[in-house]
């Protein structure tokens, strides 16, 4: 464990100084503090020593109280490896307002935190757009890829092969016109299942124009324009949706205009949300193993403590057929 | 561990049909010997229990014997994680041959093996193209990627953010018309470095079309028309080379035929393997980590084992300076 001595001692200064800027003092430049700061987060240095390590895991744009949220398997299985192995993991709601007054690095410094686990966070959050591409924290995004630094690791499911594996079974039930319904393209994960999808289409024969897609940013474009563009104008017999809510809000919309799911028209999702088995038909769907996403995000960071220099860590998906997928005849 | 019982068991047949069909016996069916197979591999029945588990490292186009070969440090790494673990490693020169008639889960329990890491695997290989779809032994690819089998996990660098730093770089110096000069994309590897590259340029908006790139197989006509047309037609200051020996190629023929480097031409390699640093100038490349590699890979092997379906587990890379790119004036 470096302390302010090992520090003062790489940097050439002293340790009066090293303490001053570790502190805030008012007689240390801008610049000293800054790479103080940075120098301590590299060398793994920690304010109280001895006491347990910390651990961050925040979490943004996802639910995780109960069973039935996204999130809360991902947290269990990410404590399941950390807190045997001697961490006190705190989950932390992140707050935009703070992030884009406060640096990460000093952020994690000041409250201790030895590295983190990013959950939800959007592409332009001022910490992903201002302070990733150069953090020294070790630090682990769950799918949000920041290419170049060393410190940060990308987790999350194998999206190109789950499209390949959605795409290739409604090949496989007969259908030719396979439709993408999206959010809106800003997120990492999105842009990386719109290409999958794109790349299935192609590697299987199927038709494959541009048409076949539709994004927006409002549920109600994507299920009152661009659904029925997709169904009636192309001739789409299947729907790929980026997610299963989004595939649960398309079925019940299709529902009320009179089709059947999946004897008129079939459809299927991406994550496996616990509610994929409760609605009519239950939803086949893509399936992303979230107690494993945790556990994985634990080894990542584990490996970013050790100085491995993880860029991605990617499971496998699974294609869960349940009653929403049908023979095109 | 299972026994002969457990398979009997899990598969509703007699455990002396187990033993028989483990043993080659002529009088269980073919089906039957493949079904028993697949059960035992899956649930990790070796043959000789008790005695010390082993591990496969099977490599072919690669050189390991030498400090100075690429793959010396990568088996360090691997052998430096797996045999505190307790685990015998082996290392397998890999017989086209063999593995064109003898399927590889069939190998692999035959010999006792619990998984294996390939070094070197062309895609043509019979239990690539073959086997490793469907195959139940855990198993990790160096540089090749297998979708849908979540047995089989990828290990390798992140050849996409390592064509970003070069092309960055090489930006930077003020280069404006950037080749890429690759070995033939029969490889997933090559295949990766060149969609790369090409994104790269596009990120960095500078010119990106196809003309730009010169693949072959033969080094000959790599070197005596892509080259030169790289040079003279497309006006190319700078060119990236797909690996490094390529690059200290190119960077000899170029200096027979009287140009400069980097003061005529600025070139840069990928890998960092060790001859880099002697040639003259020495070469600038991107920086893949091979003790690692094999570290890394052994954590993959280690979480199959586990039964974690890890599909894809990338290291970062680094931009290595060194004296064979300059400025462009």
């Amino acid at each position: 464990m470096a302390t302010l001595n090992d520090i003062a001692k790489k940097m050439g200064i002293a340790k009066s100084t090293v303490s001053k800027a570790l502190n805030g003092a008012e007689d240390v430049s801008e610049a000293t503090r800054r790479a103080v700061l940075e120098t301590a987060v590299e060398m793994g240095y920690t304010r109280r020593r001895g006491s347990q390590p910390k651990l961050a895991v925040f979490i943004t744009n996802m639910e995780y109280h109960s069973p039935q949220d996204f999130g809360y398997d991902i947290l269990i299985g990410f404590r399941k490896m950390a807190e045997p192995a001697g961490f006190q993991v705190d989950v932390i709601p992140l707050d935009y307002d703070m992030a884009s007054t406060t640096p990460y690095d000093e952020f994690m410094l000041r409250e201790n935190y030895r590295g983190a686990l990013f959950l939800g966070l959007a592409l332009n959050h001022p910490w992903i757009s201002r302070d990733f591409a150069r953090c020294k924290t070790p630090t682990v995004l769950y799918d949000n890829r920041i290419s170049g630094n060393p410190n940060v690791t990308y987790v999350g499911t194998d999206n190109q092969e789950g499209m390949s594996l959605a795409v290739h079974y409604l090949k496989e039930l007969g259908h030719r016109k396979i439709g993408y319904l999206s959010s809106a393209l800003g997120a990492y994960v999105y842009q990386q299942r719109y290409l999958g999808f794109f790349q299935a289409l192609k590697k299987a024969r199927l038709p494959s124009s541009e048409a076949l897609c539709g994004t927006a940013y409002e549920e109600e474009e994507l299920l009152g324009y661009h659904l029925p563009r997709l169904i009636r104008e192309e001739g789409c017999t299947a729907i790929v949706c980026s997610h299963d809510l989004l595939a649960i809000a398309a079925m019940e919309q299709m529902q009320e205009a009179g089709l059947r799911v999946p004897e008129d028209i079939s459809i299927i999702g991406f994550d496996d949300i616990p509610l994929c088995r409760h609605v009519h038909p239950p939803l086949s769907t893509i399936r992303q193993n979230r107690t494993e996403i945790g556990k994985s995000a634990y080894c990542a960071l584990s490996s970013q403590l050790e100085h491995v220099p993880l860029s991605t860590f990617l499971l496998h998906t699974e294609l869960v057929k349940r009653g929403s997928c049908g023979p095109q005849k």
